[in-house]
């Protein structure tokens, strides 16, 4: 292979490639130097083998995954004659976490990402994370599995990362507060009436990044910031109540770190991943980036509210998740799951999602902590059972 | 003394302690521990002596001095008995700023405030730099005197202190730009017929901190800005060409730092010197202040408008003045203090300020650099001088 000549190259492994953190990662990479810079240990993607086969290609990756084992053959003979390795199926997964690299840019999407990101973090590998599952349902195993393995965590998500850019670690003392700002979603004028009616095709228009249906469903219930809380506790060591959420519809500010001395120190940008991607690769460096920069003025303007959480319970559900520990944050994410496929299905409104999350947290309160991803799972499933079952009850 | 008990206590001078800068940061030292804490080798003072006097005895300050050295004998009799050494004068502020220290509260106004400053940063104390004109006006001589002292500059303006907290120092290669945030004053959405008719009385009127006449009609002109973006090439090592100006009115975004990643981080604040003047006594290190704290939903939205450099041209002037070098900062400032106080007066009108500046500018633009103070001094007294002239031989 034409790439053995760089013994220097650092080794960045690219989980959920052919996703939207997939492909910007691909694109910072080639900025950054490209194969001349970057040794690929291992690429994985779900069903799209055809545009897998080709990234790996490109980045000149040693193995690659499709997360379908179904798809073994296909992705088996478009690399065919690329000396390529090839795998398939949750092992093959794990088998790509397990493989010596430098970082992991950690982006399936669900708890399918959670066995391969921890088996990654106890190689000892840094982590940049784009899956909010290994925190939100898994975090204490997380944590542990980075610590035992050494590496960094470096987080992806716009949020999390200009908190990561602004927070001065060497002073936690006088870390006051982080504020996770939220676009708000579609609904953030809404009143209870309005709401009341909202449908799934509403829910999905979110004003700023163009998304998936459920992420942006996810984002007009603030079911995501519900979540990012909770990611926030475990990346920065937080206090429930040190973790605020503002509403900035225009999504220009990314988060901020409020200090004891008065100053909030705050990442702003345009909507473009790869600028946070890029940090997380770069860390504590910073590279040249194409990514459009930010005019203020032409901006005009940036709003900011309270969000009201009366209408949107999910954040008092985070705290609620967080103050009990253990597995809830599994058992919110994994209701959270159910109720959503539920409103996009047609078969419960909008506002009954979060009674029926809370009422699984509370039922499932009781639960041990994990102390092994197999509990993660558990839990997972049996919230998302239960919050089928309660919606079958009440229809 | 009942302070000689502290041999570990950090030395602090303090220059101009009963202007507002002084106020507060003796306010600060209070907060940080007082008199367990710190000991004040000099504290300087203008002609409120009685104030200074009762500073010096509250701070336990070993050397009181007045600028004014009529009031020698006043500040003389209202230290004593107290076994404070008493001053008067400018040799004995220069005498102020030799007192060896850790660090020095540079908080003199105008060019009162370079001598003094200059010799402090010779002793090698670290300086908290509130004083404009040691940049402005003698930009290069300030800080290569830093340089030979070994100490740290510290700025406490609330733009530049902005800058310097989430100024990445090991990343400069990745700045490229400093956006100083402007309230934009009174007159930021002001036509050029109705900036014709402006008197001082509606040019003082500062819509967000309570300041002086003169440095109220500064920030109504952008003259202030000006002299702000001079200073930050100095304080940043920065080209002109990567120093923006957007007009913020609320003055809650003190400042920001664009990087080549996309990244923009700010600085975010109540008005409040406290909090920079505590970051500059503390850094790098932050402490706890009881400073309000931003409540960014209360305040509700934050507006950004690009200043327009034909209403305020004393932008485009300082990037001139940078361009050129030399002592066209300290001819700048010297005719600037000349025009502003001729339309305080009534002898100007508001927009030929500017005019009557550039043409100073242009006069004096070969002029050799700066050697010794001596320069400085007869280069800001000749722009006095010939800006005074053409204001008489235009009126």
């Amino acid at each position: 292979m034409n790439h053995s000549f760089h013994p220097d190259r650092r080794r960045i492994s690219i989980f959920g490639s052919t996703g939207s953190i997939g492909k910007s990662t691909l694109d910072v990479l080639a900025h950054l130097g490209g194969i001349n810079a970057f040794e690929v240990p291992a690429i994985t993607g779900m069903g799209n083998v055809d545009l897998l086969a080709a990234q790996a290609r490109t980045c000149g990756a040693r193995f690659a995954v499709t997360a379908n084992p179904d798809r073994y053959g296909d992705l088996k003979h478009a690399l065919s004659g690329s000396g390529i390795e090839v795998g398939a199926g949750p092992q093959a997964l794990v088998e790509a976490g397990s493989r010596p690299a430098d970082l992991i840019m950690a982006g399936i999407v669900g708890i399918a990402g959670l066995a391969p990101t921890l088996a990654a973090a106890r190689t000892g590998a840094d982590i940049a994370l784009a899956n909010k599952e290994c925190l939100v349902s898994a975090g204490d195993l997380f944590t542990a599995a980075i610590a035992a393995g050494g590496g960094k965590l470096l987080p992806v998500d716009s949020e999390h990362n200009a908190i990561f850019q602004v927070l001065e670690t060497d002073q936690r003392h006088a870390v006051e507060r982080i504020i996770l700002t939220a676009s708000g979603g579609p609904f953030r004028t809404f009143t209870r009436a309005q709401m009341e009616d909202v449908t799934p095709q509403t829910a999905a228009a979110h004003p700023n990044w163009s998304m998936g249906v459920k992420i942006s469903i996810d984002s007009a219930s603030m079911f995501n910031k519900a979540l990012e809380m909770i990611e926030a506790r475990h990346l920065f060591d937080m206090q429930p109540h040190e973790i605020e959420v503002i509403i900035h519809p225009q999504s220009v500010i990314h988060s901020m770190v409020g200090y004891s001395d008065g100053s909030i120190l705050a990442q702003l940008g345009a909507p473009d991943m790869r600028t946070a991607i890029g940090y997380a690769i770069t860390h504590p460096r910073r590279a040249n980036l194409p990514v459009r920069r930010l005019d203020l003025a032409a901006l005009a303007r940036l709003d900011f509210m309270a969000p009201d959480e009366t209408l949107f319970p999910a954040l008092r559900l985070a705290r609620v998740a967080m103050q009990r520990g253990g597995l809830q944050g599994a058992v919110l994410n994994g209701a959270k799951e159910a109720v959503l496929e539920a409103f996009i299905a047609g078969r419960i409104r909008f506002l009954a999602m979060a009674d029926v999350v809370e009422s699984v947290m509370d039922a499932m309160a009781g639960l041990a902590p994990a102390y092994a991803i197999e509990d993660v799972f558990a839990a997972d499933r049996e919230a998302r059972r239960r919050a089928t079952e309660l919606m079958d009850g009440t229809r």
